[in-house]
C-alpha cells in the first residue's frame, strides 16, 4: 500500500483546473499528493480528472460552508480556481479550520479584509498564482530585486501580456478569437487605465482606450505584428512592486495583434457596445441584423439604391455603408472603411437574418454574433505572450542596462486532449503554490502575492522545469 | 502474399524524401504501391525508409548510368529529388526506358530540349511539382482557368510565397533561419527582378533587391509581421499562365518576416555579402571578427575609445560602431544602427575570436556565421506560407472579384521524428505527380508542368485530402 501522503483540495472544475491536477500528482520529489477535485456538479469534476492517477472528483456547493468545510478538513492545501468573487467565503473557512489557500485572483477588498484573521491563524492565503496576475509579478519582481540587489534603480518599468490565438488561428479581420463569452472582454476595453511614462501621470478615459493602442513588435520576437492597450492602474504596480520612486516609466499593458484596437474603436462609434435597451430590439417583431445596421449607420433608402444582376448584388449596400461610415466621421480614409466592412460582413452584422430575441441592446447582439463567429476552430492553438523589460541605471555611471524577460507558449494537445495555454500558464502557477505551502517552503502568513524570493525564486525554477519556457 | 502493386523509384535522401515515401506508400486508393528509396550512401537511403512499411532503401550512384537505368526498369514511376542539375541525365534514361518522372525543379534549358524526345517515346516528364514551383502552379492556374470560363479577364496576378520560420522559432533580429547552408539564399537575395505593375514594367537591380521590400500584412492572417521582395522574373509566368496580354499587373515574391530586408540591405553595404577574396583573410595569422568588422568599417583607433569598468565594456565600441554606420552612409538613423549593432552581436561578428582559416571572403565569413547562429533549434518549427490574389474584371459591368487562396502548414513532430513545412509541401506533391501517372490520369506527354487541369485539379484534391489545408 502506498504511504499516505500530502492531499490538496482543487476548487473548480473550468480548463485551467486539469493541469494543475496533473502537474500536482505528477511531481516527483516530493511524497505522492492526492488531489480533490470538487467542482458543483459531479460530472465535471469526474472530467477533469479523467484519467489522472491519485485525482478523484466530489461533488460540492461552496455556499453550503458545512460541505466545504467537511471536505477543506480532508485536505493540507487547498487551491481555489472558482470566479473571485469565491474566494473571499473560502478563505474564512480555511483560515478557521488552518489550511493554506492558493488562488490565481486579484486580492480584492474583501480578501484584504482577512489579513489579520489570516495572520492569527497562521495561515498563508497565497493569492494572484496564475498567469496574470501571477508569473508577471515573479518575473517583475526577480528582475526589480536583482537590479536593487547591485545598488540599480529602476528607471522604467514596462509590462506586455496577452491571451491571444496563435498567428495562424489569428484568421479573421480582428485578429482574435474568444474562447468563452467575449462580453467581458468587450467590457474590459472600455476601462479606463493611468500610468507613468518619462515622469508623466497619463489618464487614458475608457472611451479612448482603444484609441491608445500602439504599435509593438518585440525586436527578440520579430514576426508577431503587435499592439499594446493600458491595462487599468499601472501606478498600483509601481507601489506594490517598489519602484514608485525610483521609476519615470510604470506601464503595464495588454496585448493584440496590430489592427484590433482600431476596428474596436470604430465599432464602439458605430454603437455596437451601447449596453443601453435599443427601440428597434424592443418588439416581437425581430429586425435583422441589415435593418439593424442601418439603423446605427442611419443609412436610409437602402432597397432602392440597392439593385441585384443576377441573384448577386451589385455591391450597392457596401458602398453605401462605406461611404456612410466616412460621412458619420467614424473613419476618416477610404481604406479604413472598406477594413471596417470586411469586420462587419465577417461577423455577418449585415446579414439579412432575424436577431434573436434574447438581443435587446447593440451590445448583444455584437457580443452573440462574436462568441459565433471568433471562437477557436477544431485543432487551434491559443497563445500566452507576457514580455517585460526594466531599465536600471547604476550610481556609478556605468550606462543604463535593459533586462528583459519574455514568456511564449501555445495551446498543446497530447493524447487528443487539447490544454490551451491560458489553462497552463494560470493552472500550473497554482499548483506549484499549493506544492510550495505542502512542503512548508512559505514562511509569510495573511493574505500575500508571489512578490517575495521565498516565493518567486523556487516557483520560476519549477515552472521552467514543467516546460513552461522563460527567455530572459 | 499480397497481389504485386505498383513501384515507384525515389531517387534522393534529402528531407523531402520522406514525406513522399509515405504519401505513397499509405495510400489508400490504389493496389499497395511499393517504394524505392535510392541514395548514393545506403545509409541515407535507410534512414529515409526507417520504418515506413513497403519502401526499401538502395544504393546509387546515379552518374552510373547502367545501374540507373537498372533500377529504373524494375519500376512505373520515377521521382527525382535530387539537385536540378541531375534531372536531365535521369530524364534521358526514362525517355530510353519508356517510365514517367516527377521532378520538383523548375524547367531548365537541358530540360527543355527533351520535349521531343519525350513526346516521341510517349513519357510524361511532370516538373516543377513541388511548393513554388509547383503548389504555387496549381492554385493560379485554377483562379485563372475559373476567371476564364466565367468570361473574366484576369486583370491583376499577384503571388508571395516564403519558407520562414514560425513565428515562435523567428527570435533573432532578422527574423530569419537556415535549415542549410546560408550561401545560396543570401546569393538569391541579390537576384535582379523583373515584374509588371499596373501596366508598367519595373526592373530592380540586384544589388537594389532588399531595398525593394515591401510591408505586407495578410487581411485573413493579420497576425504576422511580413515583407515582399520580388521573385526574379515575374513576367515570364505571365506568359505561362496565358495572362499577359489581360495582365496590368504579374507579381511574384519571396515572403520574409518584416525587417529582414533592412537589415540584409545594410550588411551588403557593409561588404559582408562580397565574395572576393579579402586581404586581410589571406594571412595564416587570422584576424579577429572584431578587427575584420572595423576594417569594413573603417575603425581605427578602437582600443583607445574603449575602456574597460569592472571587467565589463563601457560600450565604447558599441557606439563607435553605431557611428560608423551613420557617417558612412549605410543607416540614416540612430535607431537603425542600433539595430544593426544588435544583428552584428547576435551574429558575433563583433567578437575578439579568430576567423577560421576556410573564410578567404567577407561572405564566407558571415555565411559561417549566419549557419551557426541562424540554424533551428531542437523542437523549433518552420513555416510555409503561400497567398495568391487575382483580380478579375467581367466584360458584363459586375464589380471587379479579387479572389485569393492560401497554405499555411507548419513542421511537425510526429512519433518524435520531425517533418518540416518545406519537405513536406515539396515530397507530398512530388508523390502526388507520380501517383497520378501511376494512375494513368495524365494524358500529356513531353516536358510538362502542372498547369493543366487534368493535373491540378485531382492534385489539389488530394493535396487537401493529404492534410495540407488550402484557404480559398
Amino acid at each position: 500500500m502506498d504511504k499516505v501522503g500530502p492531499k490538496v483540495l482543487i476548487l473548480g472544475a473550468g480548463r485551467v483546473c486539469r493541469p494543475a491536477a496533473e502537474f500536482l500528482t505528477s511531481y516527483q520529489n516530493i511524497d505522492q499528493v492526492h488531489v480533490v477535485v470538487a467542482s458543483l456538479y459531479q460530472k465535471d469534476a469526474e472530467e477533469t480528472v479523467d484519467g489522472i492517477k491519485n485525482a478523484t472528483a466530489a461533488q460540492l456547493d461552496v455556499s453550503d460552508t458545512e460541505s466545504l468545510s467537511n471536505l477543506v478538513s480532508q485536505v493540507d492545501v487547498v487551491v481555489s480556481l472558482l470566479p473571485a468573487s469565491f474566494h473571499a467565503a473560502i478563505a474564512r473557512v480555511c483560515i478557521e479550520l488552518k489550511k493554506h489557500l492558493v488562488t490565481a485572483s486579484y486580492v480584492d477588498d474583501s480578501m484584504s479584509k482577512l489579513e489579520q484573521a489570516a495572520q492569527g491563524a497562521g495561515v498563508t492565503i497565497l493569492c494572484e498564482m496564475g498567469l496574470d496576475p501571477g508569473i508577471d509579478h515573479m518575473l517583475s519582481m526577480k528582475m526589480i530585486d536583482e537590479a536593487h540587489a547591485l545598488n540599480g534603480k529602476i528607471k522604467a518599468f514596462t509590462s506586455f501580456c496577452g491571451g491571444l490565438p496563435s498567428p495562424a488561428a489569428a484568421n479573421n479581420p480582428l485578429a482574435y478569437k474568444f474562447s468563452w463569452s467575449p462580453a467581458g472582454a468587450i467590457r474590459a476595453g472600455r476601462n479606463p487605465a493611468v500610468y507613468k511614462f518619462l515622469g508623466e501621470i497619463i489618464d487614458v478615459d475608457g472611451s479612448k482606450l482603444y484609441e491608445s493602442a500602439k504599435r509593438l513588435r518585440l525586436p527578440e520576437l520579430p514576426a508577431f505584428a503587435l499592439e499594446h492597450l493600458p491595462n487599468r492602474n499601472s501606478l498600483m504596480y509601481g507601489d506594490l512592486y517598489g519602484i514608485s520612486k525610483e521609476a519615470s516609466t510604470v506601464y503595464r499593458s495588454t496585448l493584440r495583434y496590430e489592427g484590433f484596437s482600431e476596428i474596436m474603436a470604430i465599432l464602439a462609434k458605430i454603437g455596437f457596445f451601447d449596453a443601453e435597451n435599443h427601440p428597434l430590439l424592443q418588439e416581437t417583431d425581430r429586425p435583422t441584423y441589415r435593418i439593424f445596421l442601418n439603423d446605427l449607420l442611419d443609412v436610409n433608402n437602402v432597397s432602392t439604391s440597392n439593385t441585384k444582376v443576377n441573384g448577386e448584388e451589385t455591391g450597392g449596400h457596401d458602398d453605401e455603408l462605406i461611404s456612410r461610415l466616412m460621412m458619420l466621421g467614424h473613419c476618416k480614409e477610404k481604406e479604413l472603411a472598406v477594413k471596417i466592412l470586411k469586420t462587419i460582413k465577417f461577423l455577418g452584422l449585415h446579414e439579412e437574418t432575424q436577431i434573436p430575441k434574447d438581443c435587446s441592446s447593440a451590445f448583444t447582439v455584437i457580443c452573440q454574433r462574436m462568441e459565433q463567429r471568433m471562437a477557436y476552430g477544431h485543432n487551434e492553438q491559443d497563445m500566452v505572450l507576457l514580455h517585460h523589460e526594466v531599465e536600471v541605471e547604476y550610481p556609478d555611471g556605468r550606462p543604463t542596462e535593459k533586462h528583459q524577460a519574455t514568456l511564449l507558449e501555445f495551446g498543446k494537445t497530447e493524447n487528443g486532449r487539447p490544454t490551451t495555454a491560458m489553462a497552463l500558464t494560470v493552472g500550473v502557477p497554482a499548483a506549484i503554490g499549493a506544492l510550495l505551502l505542502l512542503q512548508n517552503k512559505v514562511q509569510r502568513k495573511g493574505v500575500i502575492r508571489p512578490l517575495e524570493p521565498e516565493i518567486y525564486i523556487p516557483a520560476l525554477e519549477i515552472l521552467e522545469a514543467s516546460g513552461i519556457k522563460l527567455i530572459e
